[in-house]
């Protein structure tokens, strides 16, 4: 187990929601407070830091303002919710002013105009310190829209494996401009009984592994079927990229046969949607390669607390 | 008017909010959302940075983790809303282990069950870099009780200005263990009705500021009525502590004067409430001194964006 699901599973295990009152707590993509009947909220929190997620010498500012909408945007869209407001704080270094502040804003306001989740509060704060860099957290609000949030811990042996997109060597441009998943959430769920989703933040082996030990379930992947990005292709093990870089941001869901059968059919959107696997009866998560042997899935994405 | 005014004034003005399902947008402590028919939910949402909102020198890993929660509690409180869920995003320095980040997460929860707003989601990340430090950023949701939020723009001419408990010097120790005042915010709009209110982050005199400036009135406040707290009195100038020090994280809020004489008979918690002076009709924040002299009311408090 990766160091960051050990520490979430604990701070999960120390958490005593009453489930009436918080339908999901810790350790999904967001979490479900029940405000009144048929009236909940979802909420979301991610936080960007300087040189762990963005690189001012390969991003601007307001790319970097984009993708602290987008990671949370696509949290959003993990669990077919609509958003419907952010709030934003940041730890500005001492290099920032007001047009460093302006292009930030820029990027957040960009993306919350185009998936309609309008900025509506936040907190700006200055490192006292000449070193710190630039940290930056939002979170997010939406709504469950068709079916109830699609959780992690749903999937049933012998549904269906899919993903949006293509997967793989985001970390060349994409991770500052990916499109969340929101429209392709809304028409899955429209079309289809989806059993269990997540998006795809640190890589399909490790996002698998999640819907997995959360569902108590297994998988088989086949190698041949992963959709391979075009960035990744560039790579030199182009599947390994594509299992495993992270911060693609795509949608990974299962479904039953019969499901997917109606969603392939009724899909009308341009965002590709690919069958990768099924889901098995027993705990093992496997690879099967493109010469048919087989070996275990490990979890090698992104570990955001190792070492 | 300060920098943090200014570009936060800069931002609101930028915001298209519909006020039907946004009743409070940026610039007040909270911002609602309307879900449904009598259903709306609050958010707010602070971060604390290392060297600038607390000095491991000085504060255990455990006080900071309450902190984080306290000043969002206190912005519940300055609502006058009940606090229902947080989630907390942290970007730790890479010396910080698991212990660390245990002891956090017991400031947090404990926090969080002294005040009944658990901790239902949230994010750890890690600077890559040495040097940066620990930034944490928690953002709390909450619903109205007793009445509407109250806003920092409603007060009224001929209004009461009062304060509970005592100001200044908070820096002292009280910054990391103060108590938020949601149980008197309940009991003080469940007695009497109040026009505006905010909790004191920045200082008196740039907090009352605030509410004159959104309020579009004025205010006249009385040195000799200003509780100054000990830690305050020991200080050089107790006065310009107890109005300018900020952290203090007392509720500030006007009310008509029959409210206020209403509240005071009624009032049976411990924590003291005390008028300072009167809101007016012009638009002058102004201190009577001791002697009777006047002068105007400099928000003087912290100004987190100033260089």
């Amino acid at each position: 187990m990766n160091k960051e699901v050990e520490i979430i599973s604990w701070f999960a295990s120390q958490s005593r929601l009453s489930p009436g009152d918080y339908p999901i707590g810790i350790g999904d993509d967001m979490a479900q407070i029940q405000l009144a009947d048929g009236t909940s909220v979802l909420i979301t929190t991610d936080m960007l830091l300087e040189g762990t997620h963005f690189d001012l010498a390969q991003a601007t500012i307001e790319q970097v303002g984009y993708k602290a909408m987008a990671v949370n945007l696509s949290d959003c869209a993990a669990m077919a919710t609509l958003p419907i407001g952010a709030v934003c704080s940041v730890g500005l270094p001492r290099r920032f002013g007001t047009d460093e502040l302006r292009q930030l804003h820029k990027g957040v306001t960009g993306a919350a105009d185009r998936y309609n989740c309008p900025l509506i509060g936040g907190d700006i704060t200055r490192w006292s310190a000449d070193a710190p860099a630039l940290a930056m957290s939002i979170s997010m609000l939406s709504r469950p829209v068709n079916c109830r949030p699609l959780r992690r811990s749903g999937a049933k042996p012998g549904d269906v494996i899919c993903v949006t997109g293509a997967l793989g060597g985001s970390s060349k441009g994409r991770h500052l401009t990916f499109v969340p998943r929101i429209a392709e959430a809304l028409a899955i769920t429209q079309l289809a009984h989806v059993d269990a989703m997540i998006d795809i933040s640190d890589g399909l082996s490790t996002d698998l592994n999640h819907i997995c030990r959360l569902s108590g379930v297994g998988a088989r992947v086949e190698a041949k079927l992963v959709p391979v990005s075009p960035d990744a292709s560039k790579t030199p093990d182009p599947l390994s990229a594509a299992l495993n870089d992270g911060e693609d941001f795509e949608l990974l869901f299962t479904l039953a046969p019969t499901e997917w059968e109606t969603l392939r059919k009724g899909w009308r959107l341009t965002t590709p949607l690919t069958y990768v696997g099924v889901m098995t009866g027993d705990r093992s998560v496997v690879l099967v390669s493109a010469d048919g042997s087989e070996a275990e899935l490990v979890p090698a994405g992104y570990d955001h607390l190792s070492q």
